[in-house]
């Protein structure tokens, strides 16, 4: 069994409303000098597997169909 | 200038029927033994500060009153 971590965010240029209102909650919080507040996902799952190349590829397939939409956002890969 | 990224997830115990959906939707994709999905938020941020420290100490005030509902969430930070 093996635990992963894929973490999905927008691509660069890729506008981010949600970033832009938490910078502004946390500016009005007074927490001042912060930008480029980006919101992004994070999925943890467990694979069946022991194989850690194959869960990898597995991962990768499950990120390209359906965790991220892969021309708004890039998503990265970590196994435990 | 600071890069952080502070990473929110479900506490263990909390139920997370969107993690659930998730996990049909991989099984149905044919992507089988996939379990214990879990989704959680990634949040990118800069800080106008040098000093690491008082990054981490500002960063986790900011998650304690705005990025993480600590009744049911759990949060970790990490400096680049």
């Amino acid at each position: 069994m093996i635990k992963a971590r894929v973490t999905v965010t927008l691509k660069n240029g890729v506008l981010d409303p949600q970033g832009k209102a938490i910078e502004g909650a946390l500016g009005s919080l007074g927490f001042d000098g912060v930008h480029q507040v980006r919101q992004g996902k994070v999925f943890d799952l467990e694979l069946d597997t022991s194989d850690r190349a194959k869960a990898e590829e597995e991962l990768k397939a499950m990120c390209e169909k359906l965790l991220a939409n892969t021309v708004i956002e890039n998503y990265s890969i970590s196994l435990a």
